[in-house]
This record gives C-alpha cells, sequence and structure tokens, in this order.
C-alpha cells in the first residue's frame, strides 16, 4: 500500500479525498491544513495535521494550495528524496523546491465542493523529471480516472489558457443570462435544454461546425436589437465583441 | 386530424418535421421551399411545394425563415382567418399580416442538422392574440415537447439576447479552446469533461454560486500570465473584458 501526504483543504482536496478513499491500492497518510475549522468537515480529525513540519515521509505528496504559494509550501516539507507534485493548471513543475523529486498532477475540471463529480471522467494531466516518477504518477493515476494525459508544462499552461475559456467565462456568459431572465421574470431553468444541447453538440460537429445565431448568418438587424436592448453596459460591449470574434471566424 | 403547413426548409424545420412525423394527431399537409434541391434531402417529395401560392388552407401554417422574410411570406400566403405563427425568437408577433390569425411558436434550442436532438425537451415558447388560438398552440405544442411556456413578445425578446449569451456566445468560446489546443497540438478532447460538467453544475448551484477559476480569485499573477500568452488580439480582448465583468458580479 502507497501513502500519500495531502497539503490544502480546498475543492480539489475535497474531491480528490473521495477518490482517494476508494482506493485499495493507496492509503492517506495525512492532510496539512491550515485552518482546522474548515477542514474537518470533511477531512477525518485522525488524519489532519496543522503544520507542515508535522508531516511524515509518504511515497508520493500532493500539493493543493493558491498557485503563490506552492513554492514556499513546497520548500517547508520536512522530509527529503520523495515525490512531490503540485496540482495546479497554471505553475511550473521548476517551482517546486530542489530537496524532492518534482512533478505535476492537474485535474482539468472545475471543483465546487457542493457538486459532486464522478472522479473517474477528471482528466489527469501529468509531468515528472523522470520516466519512474512518471510512472508512479500514471498509476495513481489510472487508479482514480479513465482519463490520464501525459501533458508538459508549456502544453499545460496553453490547455489551462483554453479551459478558462471554455469553464470559467462560459459559466460566466450562464451568469448574464440568468440575470437577464430575473430582471424580465423568466424562470432560468427555460434556457437549461439549451446550455445541455450546446455542450452535448461538440461531441458531434466542431463548435465551428456547430456555431449558430445571428451573429454567424451576419444578421445586423438582431445584432443591433439585442445590442440596443442590453442595458447593462459591460455586457453590451460582451456582446459586440464576441458578435465581431464570431464574425471573424466565419 | 388537424392539417398543418409549413413554410421553410432550414434547421428548425428539419427538426420539426421529424417531432411531427410521430404524430397520431396532426398532419403535415404541405412544405412550402424556396429551393427544392436543398429540401429534397429531407422533405418527402409530395409534400413539397415551390411557390406559397400552391399552399391549400390548413388549420396551422408554421412560417419558419429568415427573420426579414417573415412578413412579406405572411403576406403571400393565399388563405384568410386560419392560424398563422412564426418560429421566431426575435420577431414581434405584430409583424405577422392581418389576414390571418396571429402567433408564436418559438423553439428555444441550437437546431443542427447534422445533430439529432430530443424535441421532447425542446422548450416550446408560444403566444397568441386570443385563448382559443393559445390553446389550439398549447395543443400542438404538448404533442411535440414536455417543455411549453406561455411569453409574451417582450419576453421572447429578452430571452434570445439570453439564449445568445448562453449557447451562441458559448459555443464561440468552446470554438477559442479548440482553436488554442489545436496550436499547441493538445487533443480538444481533453476539454470535453470539463465543458461537459460547467453545463451540469447549473443544475445544482446558480452560475453565480458555481463561478471557479483565476478571475474570481482576483489571481492577478494568473490573469496577467494568460493574458500575456494570448497572442490572437481578439481572444486577449475577449479575456479582458470577461474577466473585468466576472470581478465586477463577485
Amino acid at each position: 500500500m502507497k501513502t500519500i501526504n495531502i497539503i490544502g483543504a480546498g475543492n480539489v482536496v475535497y474531491h480528490l479525498l473521495q477518490a482517494l478513499n476508494k482506493s485499495s491500492h493507496y492509503k492517506i497518510q495525512n492532510v496539512a491544513v491550515r485552518s482546522l475549522e474548515k477542514a474537518l468537515d470533511f477531512i477525518p480529525e485522525k488524519l489532519t495535521v496543522s503544520h507542515i513540519n508535522q508531516l511524515q515521509k509518504a511515497d508520493i505528496t500532493l500539493i493543493s494550495v493558491t498557485d503563490n504559494a506552492i513554492e514556499q509550501v513546497s520548500g517547508a516539507i520536512p522530509y527529503n528524496d520523495s515525490l512531490v507534485v503540485h496540482t495546479s493548471g497554471t505553475t511550473a513543475l521548476e517551482v517546486l523546491n530542489d530537496k524532492n523529486r518534482k512533478g505535476v498532477f492537474y485535474p482539468l475540471q472545475t471543483f465546487s465542493k457542493n457538486k459532486e463529480i464522478d472522479f473517474k471522467e477528471v482528466p489527469l494531466c501529468l509531468e515528472a523529471e523522470n520516466e519512474v516518477d512518471l510512472n508512479e504518477l500514471k498509476n495513481l493515476a489510472k487508479e482514480l480516472s479513465d482519463n490520464v494525459f501525459e501533458i508538459s508544462s508549456e502544453q499545460r499552461k496553453s490547455l489551462h489558457v483554453a479551459a478558462v475559456f471554455v469553464s470559467n467565462f462560459t459559466n460566466h456568459l450562464y451568469s448574464i443570462g440568468n440575470e437577464i431572465c430575473n430582471e424580465n421574470n423568466i424562470s432560468f431553468n427555460i434556457l437549461k435544454p439549451l446550455i445541455k444541447e450546446t455542450a452535448d453538440k461538440i461531441n458531434y460537429l466542431s463548435p465551428k461546425e456547430g456555431q449558430t445565431g445571428p451573429a454567424v448568418r451576419f444578421d445586423t438587424k438582431t445584432t443591433n436589437a439585442h445590442e440596443d436592448f442590453l442595458k447593462n453596459e459591460t455586457h453590451k460591449e460582451i456582446y459586440k465583441l464576441i458578435t465581431q470574434s464570431i464574425q471573424k471566424n466565419v
């Protein structure tokens, strides 16, 4: 049985713990957390430690903290020569402290504590300094997910930008749609089948092939009417800019 | 058995015909199309007519043509005093010609010919001038879908703007994600579970509650790095604008 230490108590850790609990080949040794009150909602008390220097050496240490803290946290680990990986989409492998072997274990998914997910579907993007460590990470990743990829730091950086567009920004467009519905006494539920179908369609057509709507038809009468309708200046600007971008892409 | 005439041969008609074919209470009488070659891919030849003035009176006439043509097409219908409806999200009911009773039958979905959909899930937004006609449309709509709504012209206008944000614009963000993947030799497939989960999450959390990513965390280091990464000026502008919009919304 391989042992895993985890540092952090955010949304990624919440979902990672649930996936790891199902494993018969990996055991969570300790979870180092800054705030015990916050963590005890979902981390068994016997596993938690409140200082990184209380951690005992484990086969793999997963750092899942805010990007800016990864360097410092990896330097505070009280053991050497083990495999230490971070879970960040944007941080280079090199940022990790030299005293341990370095790797990346980046789950490409949007995690919220109040929404369960099927971890088996989460793409796990792996990187390590050598084949042995990469295989160690692959074994762990395959235990948790059916979607395992080897991705370089450079590729991961571009993937993270792409993920911001297709997920964080898309979600914000849902938010704008929700706001427009609220302002006009329409239930947001009426848009849900459309949102579902738009996401599903990319499994059958490329997004470019599947583009519909007034912008791609250069239906200026409609796009002008929509711009006039929008009173929120930011929403109006977004409308104009994405309409232009769609039309450049035809 | 009620009779239906259809004018148009676009994506909406393609999916509407399939749904109507399953009905035992409604019969398609004729479909008026501009281009026979285009239409005969999916409309039985015996149903098609190539001029609107060849249409025989039916119980309901559905006009599904480009928005700018609705007024003229409804004026060219060679019969009076029947129920004539259009399927447009943006066009007011009043635009239809006075010689027939007016209504709207707006399916709020993204339709592409090469992607099958479950019409039972398509929200159908109805409007009519009186209760009798509204009930006539409700009966038809309920035969085809489980999601039937009465929506005024004003509400429909706002709904259509919201739909552009959550569907057409979202799809364009998928397209940008696809482009970034292609430029960096990464399969777009790796983003698909993320896209699916982002769309699914709104069934459990409001989009505002479910917002994740560097913008909502005010993680300037990451958002600056992403802006630097983007070489396409339009993509860079979209990145900046939506990041600002997310941060205003917190």
